[in-house]
Order: C-alpha cells, then structure tokens, then sequence
C-alpha cells in the first residue's frame, strides 16, 4: 500500500493547469505499487492516474519509462500512455517530486492466475518484446546479476536470522550464477516485473500492462524467467508446469525461443528467484520488529529457488521439444 | 491509509451480480479511512465506492449507517448513497466481510481551509441536523461522554510516556466534564467526525459528505463543537476566530443555536477535544515502537484542549452575540 507524498487539491489545480484534461472532479491515493505514490484523478476527460515518484525511483531513469511507454503504446501494446502537458513534456513536479499523467486502464488483476491467464501473459511479454525492438534509449538493469552480489553483502549478516544457512546458500548459487550466466543471448527491451498485480485482464482477455518501473534493456529469456517465477508457482510453492507450458508456448507463437535461450532457461529462473530472494530480504531486514506493515515473504523465492535447482532441463518447465 | 482486505477479481464479479451496476471494468483500494477497507470500482455504469467494514465498525450498526446516509440523500444532503442490490437491500458479504456498495462523490478535500471552507461546512452540518430530524432509527454515541473514562483507563498507565503529566491533566477534565456536560440541549442525528477529510469541494463549493460511521443520536451542538475542533485551528494549534465565526454564523443562519447551546459551547468544545485526545492516544499506544506507520498525534488535541479550558465564553469562537 503506497501513497508517500500527500498532494493538496490546490497543488494538483495547479499542476493540472498546464495540462488539457480538463478540471479536476476528484482524485484519491490508491493502495498499491510500493515504490511511489500514486491517485486516481477524476477530471472533466475522465480518469487518470498521477504518479509521485518517491526516492527510490532514479529520476535520471523517469524519461527512459516515460518514453518506453509512449514508444510501445504506439506499437499497439496496451499500457499507461503518459499524457503531454501544454509544453509536450511529460514530466513534472508536484509536491516536491517529479510526477507524470499517465491514461487509465480498464481491468483487474488476477489474484488465483489460470493456464488461460498464464498464455496471456506470454502472448503479451513476446510482443512486448517484439515492439521494444526498435526503441532506441538505454538503461542497464539496476537489478541485474552484477547487483545480485552487493545486495547479498548488504543482507547476509542477518540473512540467517530469516532462515538458518540462508546467507551460505546464497552465496554458494551466486557463485554458480557468476560462472554460468549466459550472456551471449538475445537483448533488447524488458519489463523486468511482469507480477500478476502488473497486468490487467478483463475476463480471461488481457487488457493492459503497467509499472514499467523496472524496465531496462537485458536478456530476453530472462524476462520470460521472471514470469515463470512470478505466474507459474501455486500458492504452496510448487511449480504447475501446465501453467508454465501455457506461457512458454503462447510465448513461442509470437517469438520463438532459440535453443540456447531454452537450454538457459533453468540458470534464468535461478537468477530470477535470487534477485527477487535478494531483494525482498532487504526489505524485510529493513523493517523494524513489531511494525504494522509486513513486505513479501523473502522465503517464498528461496523456495521457488530450491525447485529451479533441481530442474534438469527447460523440459521440466514444460517447453515443448 | 487502509486496505486490510484483500478482493480477488472472481469474488468482486459474483458480488457484483447481485447488483444492477454493469460488469466490472476495475477496482482499486483507497488508501484513505482509517476503519474499512474501500475500493474505487469502475464498472460500465460509471465509478462507485465498495466498503468492507473491518472490526471497528460493529456489524449491529451498519444498518443505521445505511440507512441514515439514504435518509439524508433523500433530503438534498450531497452524501453516499447506498446502492441496493437486486433484492432490496443494502448490505451484502464479501471476502468475509459485511460489504455496501454506494455512489461515487466528486469533489477534494481540502488541506488547508479557509474561512469560505468554514461557513460551507459550517452551512452543511446545520442542514444535516435538521434533514435528520425524521429519522426514525436510533444509535448510542459510542464515543460519548460515558466512553471517555474507559478509554482513559484503558491508556492512563502509558499515557505520561507521550507527555509528562497527561494522565493526570486528563483525569482533572474528565471530572469537570462530567460534573458539567450539558444533559438538556436538543438532540438528534449528528455526524460526530466531520473532519475535513469527510468533506468534498469543488472549488470553494461544498460537494458532499462522506463516511457516516461515528454518526447517532447526540447532542447538536457537540457536533458544531467537533467541527470548531475539526476546522478552527490553524497548523500551530491556535484558534482561527475568523474561521470560528464563518463556522458557527452559518450554521446558525440556517438553524440558530439557543442561548443554552451558546453558552455550553466551550464545554462541549473541551468535550470534543478530550474524545479525540483519548481516542488517538489508544492508537498511538498501541503501535509498536519502530513502526513505519505513525498514526495521528494525540497532542495535537491536548494543545486544543489548552485553548478551550482558557475561553470565557462563547463569544471567544467568534459566534455573534
């Protein structure tokens, strides 16, 4: 749940003044994503969300988003167009931090995902990968294998006090993922945290993709990694390779994996379950005994991690031969 | 901030088929209220708020709350309006949870008042009276004067550790207030937080009045006494009288305060700055320390407090003599 930053009624008039969408009817913070702050703004023109962007968003990073989503809304990708204000920007301030208009999107996100959904999403990450193609702007993923080994730093002297051995265990996969971590494979333009809370369906259709916080320029095959993670674990922790072949395959229909990047698939998942490990430990380290407000679970990928250990080739993840 | 209950897409379509509102189109929980869990639902036929009481709210009085707020829409009071679901009624069961369903207001609320904000409250809370006067259902002040000694012992051991002394200080008003609390003013519906995140401008147009969960049967003029509390004061604690005076001269322009209610205003005041005082010491004290979420400063309304044991009279809040 994530509203930082209060905005006034007479700061957003005034912000919205050098936009053409019309008076503001209303606007409330919404309780979700939890790097910035965001509202849901009413206008005359109807619905919009205005995003804050809080300090953990680099706002050297805010045109690259901003530009990416203009640039994939353009090639028929359904996602947040940021809305130009009168001077064609589109970024600016509020309350003391950068802020963007972006449109609204139709639709929820599914909490209990179906092989349906899990197809959908691969569809939709392939073209996604397809139409990022020709985006010319840069930026390195912050969260990539060479941040995985800070982070680790940051976290193993208390890691074990999330789990006993956790610290070791970490720092042995890091070792394997330095050593064989493909780097030869296709890159181009990826999300880079396609969670089920970052797409929209209505019914079984999907009807948007949003949060493109974390979106860089990385492996390909990494981001369908992240997505096996993210869409294709039941609630216990065990892998449901019907969901994962109804992803890799809807997948494959658009862009079709390469050898190499099926024969990488295990190392990516590994790699993708330890970031998100890695990360969510830092911020549950980060909270104090006894808060209100628990983060993610960090364990639930160190799980995920111990079933990507054990995959003997991208056939356990149900790609077809 | 406040989503405690999560909504999965399924439940909120089965939900929703027992109403006459269109399919669903989105939903997002509103990180404001401090009691419930509220969702923005977009839906075919426009955007309407979905409430799940949490364990505040107790179960028993919701169909006074649901009521009353129909009562009122049916009187010109700009408020929710409960939407009925296919067989009549107005409270249904989601995620565990009593749930409603009622209609989108426009309008923000507003940070920093002014006096023009203060007379339209001011107006709104004296037409809420009177509209109320027909409603036939009935509902105990939970957070009345009789509530207070509770809360007090409930909070006392702990409460020199916000300021030194403030148990004692406490206990001295408490036996003031109940020697003194005025028995005989005119009673009826009162509203009893209208804060000023309850209340919705356009412009400098008063546009509606949410969130009716402390509403019963009290004393009138202790609800103008909250509002005094809720709107005088300025960021320093210090009483606006030119914003006591917008207040108090249009409420009276559209129901007159008697020469008794007068006179017991600055009782009533203290009254009102003790029930706020103690009911956010209780959840100041029961946050963790280390918490990320700190909630309201109870001091805030010991400070208000100060100032009201030091009025003379009534004529100290600006009401024309």
């Amino acid at each position: 749940m994530a509203v930082y930053t209060d905005v006034t009624a007479d700061d957003l008039n005034q912000f919205l003044a050098g936009y053409e969408i019309g008076a503001l009817l209303s606007y409330k913070g919404i309780a979700e994503g939890v790097e910035n702050s965001n509202f849901l703004v009413h206008t005359a023109r109807g619905n919009f969300i205005l995003t804050l962007y809080e300090k953990r968003v680099a706002e050297k990073d805010l045109p690259f988003f901003l530009a990416l989503m203009e640039h994939l809304a353009a090639r028929n990708i359904t996602c947040p167009q940021p809305v130009k204000n009168r001077e064609g920007g589109m970024l600016g301030r509020l309350a003391g931090r950068p802020a963007a208009i972006v449109t609204f999107l139709d639709g929820v996100w599914i909490r209990r995902a179906s092989p349906v959904h899990c197809a959908a999403v691969g569809e939709a990450l392939a073209k996604l990968h397809l139409a990022g193609r020709d985006f010319a702007m840069r930026r390195a993923n912050a969260l990539g294998l060479t941040s995985w080994r800070p982070l680790y730093e940051h976290a193993k002297a208390r890691g074990d006090s999330v789990r006993e051995g956790l610290g070791a265990e970490i720092a042995r996969e890091l070792e394997v993922l330095e050593k064989s971590w493909p780097r030869d494979l296709p890159q181009g333009v990826i999300h880079a945290d396609l969670f089920p809370d970052n797409v929209f369906f209505l019914g079984d259709k999907l009807s948007g993709l949003i949060d493109f916080y974390f979106a860089c320029i990385d492996t390909l095959a990494y981001d369908v990694a992240v997505c096996l993670n993210a869409w294709c674990f039941e609630a216990d922790h065990s892998y449901n390779v019907t969901k994962g072949r109804a992803l890799l395959n809807a997948y494959g229909r658009v862009r079709a994996l390469s050898a190499s990047e099926c024969a990488a698939l295990p190392i990516l998942a590994r790699g993708a379950a330890v970031r998100f490990l890695l990360t969510r430990l830092v911020d549950w380290l980060a909270v104090p005994d006894g808060a209100l407000v628990r983060p993610k679970d960090p364990l639930e990928y160190y799980r995920k991690l111990r079933f990507h250990q054990s995959v003997k080739s991208a056939g356990d993840y149900g790609i077809s031969a």
